[in-house]
């Protein structure tokens, strides 16, 4: 099977121009077929201020308003997303940006209302992702670059989490490829000491997480997407890696960040 | 060959909600291969007030400063483009929102400064449109729905006329496909006299055009129109039809609007 490498950029990286292009100039040369998830930013933020859109935020979530939608349906699908396609064309990437209601690719229902707390246009992704047309784009050396935003079917545009769109995406495409899923943040890896950024933990299996763990050496932050981590190859993902965005090359390499598997 | 309709659809339209929910329905019910271009409507207008962009008009073209490009990437290859792929997919036709830079479909160039007036980042479409990404959509039953935008190949996006977008796929859709080129706007047709919206010209051909246009019985305002129109015609587009964007369903059928060919 051919490798894919899903990979997926925050908004630290998407804020700062340079660390953009540097960023981008790494992805474009991972040799073979790429897909890129990116996050928001803090672009949004800014402009609820200047349009007086009160923002919300619950455990780091956007409490997602109609105004809200518009905004980040604008700055996550329109700006943020047409820039990183023009930056990577010009870099002989041929990118195409996608939301995950083109082509039916992410179907996704609206979160239902819990103990009182609703997050408005926020969307839960259904099983049953359609890639299909991403994987036209991969087999014809192009490379799909997807916003945060999908759709419920019945018309309604939805906010959902990077994360969760480079998780699904990479387990669906492991029935035809073998995928690498990359998950950069500002971290070097997963680190054994969160005082010491070199204490990087370069390959993680399930024994010696479940032994961290015991030992209560994990960062409490870093166990969802550990856990996310682990439930990806156990769908099939074939390795995560973690790492800083700074170092998307070294990573690609095996020489940056914590590899994961089984 | 198969067919293929491109419809270009207007601010107008877009501006009004139900106005639009008709257009889409009747959009989506074109059997087989179809593709459609939308234009900006009032929003982007809207936002720029809101944000403090002052907008600068010449001869009805938006000069584009960077911070109006930033807005209208925004509005177009946001809000709306990502708004008519929902409404779209809820109507099971299978949309994917497009700009000119994803795939490099629409290479371009920054419009040169003539006679001291500089539009910004306003592009012209370059020869060589790669219609590949659009034909392997059209060819799987897929829908692509562009917004006015392209880039220059260098990283930077431009603002471009929908009108030419539809124009220029068209053109370059016409060495695969028979391509049926539909420009919605709000009269009904070409008008024979323009105090009578029903004075419709049905069928235009290049001699009626030409008789037409010496006995001044042409509005001026239409001129560039038919002009582009012939032009693609004599390029190997089958028909355009030019209508009301409310009668698309019959423009489709040869029951409203003016039919232009050679």
């Amino acid at each position: 099977m051919d490798t894919v490498y899903v990979v997926k950029v925050g908004g630290g990286v998407i804020d700062e121009e340079p660390a953009l292009q540097d960023f981008l100039a790494a992805f474009a040369g991972i040799q073979g077929a790429k897909l890129l998830v990116h996050g928001g930013g803090r672009r949004a933020s800014e402009l609820a201020r200047q349009m007086d859109i009160p923002q919300q935020m619950y455990h780091g979530r956007r409490v997602t308003d109609a105004a809200t939608l518009e905004l980040i349906t604008m700055v996550y699908a329109g700006s943020i997303n047409k820039s990183i396609v023009a930056g990577l064309q010009a870099l002989h990437c041929n990118a195409i940006g996608l939301s995950g209601a083109d082509g039916n690719l992410l179907p996704a229902v609206r979160r239902p209302v819990k103990d009182g707390l609703d997050f408005g246009y926020v969307g839960d992704i259904l099983p049953g992702a359609d890639t299909s047309l991403l994987q036209m784009m991969l087999d014809t050396g192009r490379t799909p670059v997807l916003a945060p935003l999908t759709h419920d079917g019945k018309g309604q545009l939805l906010n959902i989490n990077a994360d969760s769109i480079a998780q699904e995406l990479a387990k669906a495409l492991s029935a035809k490829y073998t995928v690498k899923l990359v998950y950069t943040f500002e971290q070097n890896g997963v680190l054994l000491d969160t005082r010491d950024k070199d204490s990087v933990i370069p390959v993680m299996g399930k024994a010696y997480y479940k032994q961290l763990l015991e030992e209560g050496n994990i960062y409490e932050g870093m166990i969802p997407k550990l856990d996310n981590a682990f439930a990806a190859v156990d769908a099939g993902v074939e390795t995560v890696i973690i790492g800083n965005a700074g170092r998307l090359s070294q990573m690609i390499k095996g020489q940056s960040g914590t590899i994961i598997h089984i």
